[in-house]
């Protein structure tokens, strides 16, 4: 799981066709790369092949002298893939609102260095969590949103997004749902965090109509943001047990450890490039 | 948790107000009864008082002559008691279909003496668990069911649970809709187990919507039948991570091991008295 | 579980004898508090029993004369008691090492209210924490320690304990070992965490030596300290699955996770009065 | 996870080495075996290579011709390797004593088709489980044992195991301490399930003393049996949450539960070649 700061990763997909294994593990032994772990999966019903390997150069190495020779090779099999440098954070946004309980553990994770990313901005609709920020040294921009307001809000959402480069934004609790436009614009490359109650409640209020209910399981999703907000493909999921004694409240407070450790294990996953998009579902090499 | 042979349980239920535990807790020490564990809670929102006891005897004890004495006291609260004596093994039918698992394992627990109850019938649609019922000495009443038929086919059920005097009915994977007379004639001594998704799928083959949408967990929630078949008052509930090798009958697989687990538990606390049902929800004191 | 601002709470135990429950149910009753929630067990084969009550008083409540009132009638059970009020923030010493994930995750939720404890100083035998303490306006205390020196540094420590008035004690990560003469002025008000891993390892680098046997989970014990430092009565315990994949900083970073939850978990126990110490082990209201 | 009827497994270990993976996987091809899941590790601090590959001949296929043609290249790599051909179910023998539920479970297993293994013959010391093993139309044999007789019934036992050409031995709670010499003979080949308790307990009534202790959590490990009975390598461990209300038989009753789903999850990784021994510990590709 932890690796040496030699390691690359490479990850591909393509559809199901003799030879998708061996079209990458042979090039990799062309070039003296030595694979320290490997997965590939099948998915007979969507036909489509997924493969991730980590792996270490015993000879000099150049990443991009990597991709343009193996480029022509996947290109036989219509493989997707991209090759991943030791030590690569990607730059990232983080969004928040008032809660502060998943933003207070992505920083913990980020200051202690178990979450490899370049955290360039935090950007709220509020400004309560400006000190939090500001003690990790990070940017923070606050930007209110009224209803009259949205569109704009969210051009200075996207601006930063784009002046930051940000390949990675985390919703880290940001209560304001996102326009299609925006949903589109960050698809695939934003993670969410939200509640999943069982049985699903529709609506405003949920722990409360999950305290109404009786639920026994309190539980959160981390997805990919796709212009169906709240259902994009899953990344992992968590679960909590919970009994009569807790109102909505204590339900809340119970979400939020689950919805903590949920979001943080999806980040991690995803800066592994563990993670596979497919047909709105998602593959996971966890 | 385990109890000596000589151990009562009574549970109650009442509107809050002070006095509610004194006036239980004041009679089982005028009556010489000793408390082994005690819970009480009042729900604030729902303002209802819910208290069971278990308590051993130290001197004799006529648990009719106990009722009698109670009952004027409990009137004065509103309060509905029930004493469960000793060795205390519902009636039970248990009804199937074709699949296996609940039932073998509900056997498996009643034959070694961890489910003390009194299985009077298995009941099913279908023959196939004929054998299995045999083994362990049980009567088996196989009532085929079709669209024509259905009405019927529930008076033969239903007399089976008047003959036998069923004081709990079982429903271990019995994949008929009850209709809502049978709804109401069980409602509140019928458990049901089915599965339970993130997020919710309604209609047919939830499991291949579940594998569509690719998710992570998978489980099981024990209720109580009422009118609303599979929303009825949620007693437990238990589930289990997949991941994307899970191919629909890898879900359905995973899903019979928390099935099995969920129901046997839910069981269990039914028959220790630890269940309440109130506004369609269960304070459950496990 | 959630409570009103005008709650107390009880927490008693003694000697099982009849009547046990009643002494104290009867008096609330006269004393005009409505119990909102109610926990006993009797241990049987300890015969030690344990009562623990929230309750609200409906009139006037004066926390000194309801002790000074039930004492006498305590006495005649043997009874041991203790009334909280409203409100309650236990005088808190956090000590600490170098590692700071405990920490983190302690001052988050102080932070926030979640965890209502009022946190006099952090202690440390290094100096690296005092900024995270420091961003929470906490006094750091840094205590340097070496094997020539460590009655002294403990008398340091010892000082600041009585000066804060601290009622407990938390030692998150805390990487000495106490001296005798420690744990006992700390008895039943430190708690400690420590790794917990299947089979039991005894000796420096456990993760290592987990590795080495490839274990399969990786746990951690909030427990009281008492004499036999790492041994104490187990308040609650955790886990994680983990796999070959884990090197031995893997199950290092694993344990992190599973020794936040568990140690703020145990301190909300015991903080809420739910956790009673006996002959070495503990009765847990959870 | 489900394979489709024409699936073979290939497991392989051998020393780390540039192209471990290649040879395999370039020979897959070559042979027009389309792979289908794949994993590989290589142990970095054991310098160990492992992999794992489920695949579908495309062509005609004979496991005998493909085994002798991988020989020679395999051989390059000091590698060992197994084929298993699809619908490969080992020939099984299992030991119980007197406790059924880890047999009950195999058994239920193994009749829904959910457990692949052919089990040849049921040998207890005690006579207890035979009618079990009837209905499942199984040859039991029972074997009593005492201090003098120990010898030769492991004799009788051996007997059986190459009588039937057992490949796969379960010890499904059978209680009785196996010499060394029977320990060599099942090394690798036989899984064993016993408790495993935080801190560990050695010695006699390990729950009892898990009791005194006051422990939070009960768990189970599943292990091959090597010389050293119950510390051979692990496969797989499971856990379940306690309280003080477990009195010890409580605990063994939760124990029960936990080692049934434990053993079941140890034997299927084994059945389905994801398991490799290294070292006296265990990469299992779950």
């Amino acid at each position: 799981m932890s690796r040496t700061p030699d390691t690359w990763i490479i990850a591909a997909q393509c559809p199901s066709r003799l030879g998708t294994v061996d079209v990458l593990t042979r090039f990799l032994k062309e070039q003296r790369c030595y694979i320290t772990e490997l997965s590939s999966f099948d998915d007979r019903l969507g036909e489509r092949f997924f493969i991730r390997a980590e792996f270490r150069p015993e000879t000099d190495f150049d990443g991009e002298a990597f991709r343009q020779a193996f480029d022509p090779r996947a290109a036989e099999f219509a493989m997707d893939f991209e090759l991943t440098a030791p030590g690569t954070r990607p730059r990232t946004v983080i969004m928040v609102s008032k809660a502060d309980h998943c933003l207070n553990d992505l920083l913990y994770r980020y200051r202690i260095g178990q979450l490899p990313i370049d955290i360039r901005a935090v950007v709220s609709n509020h400004p309560d969590l400006e000190p939090l920020a500001a003690w990790h040294d990070l940017p923070y921009h606050h930007f209110p949103i009224t209803p009259e307001t949205k569109a704009q809000q969210e051009a200075h959402i996207r601006q930063v997004i784009e002046e930051t480069g940000a390949e990675l934004v985390i919703l880290a609790r940001y209560m304001q749902v996102l326009s299609p436009e925006m949903c589109t614009l960050l698809s695939g490359r934003a993670i969410n965090i939200h509640h999943s109650l069982l049985p699903g409640f529709k609506g405003a209020k949920p722990y409360h109509q999950a305290y109404e209910k009786g639920v026994k399981l309190v539980g959160a999703t981390a997805h990919y943001i796709n212009n169906d907000l709240d259902e994009g493909p899953i990344i992992t999921q968590g679960v909590e047990a919970v009994d009569h004694t807790h109102y909505p409240e204590d339900l809340v407070a119970k979400g939020r450890d689950v919805e903590c450790l949920t979001l943080a294990k999806a980040i991690g996953y995803h800066i592994e490039r563990r993670v596979f998009l497919y047909a709105n579902r998602t593959v996971v090499f966890a």
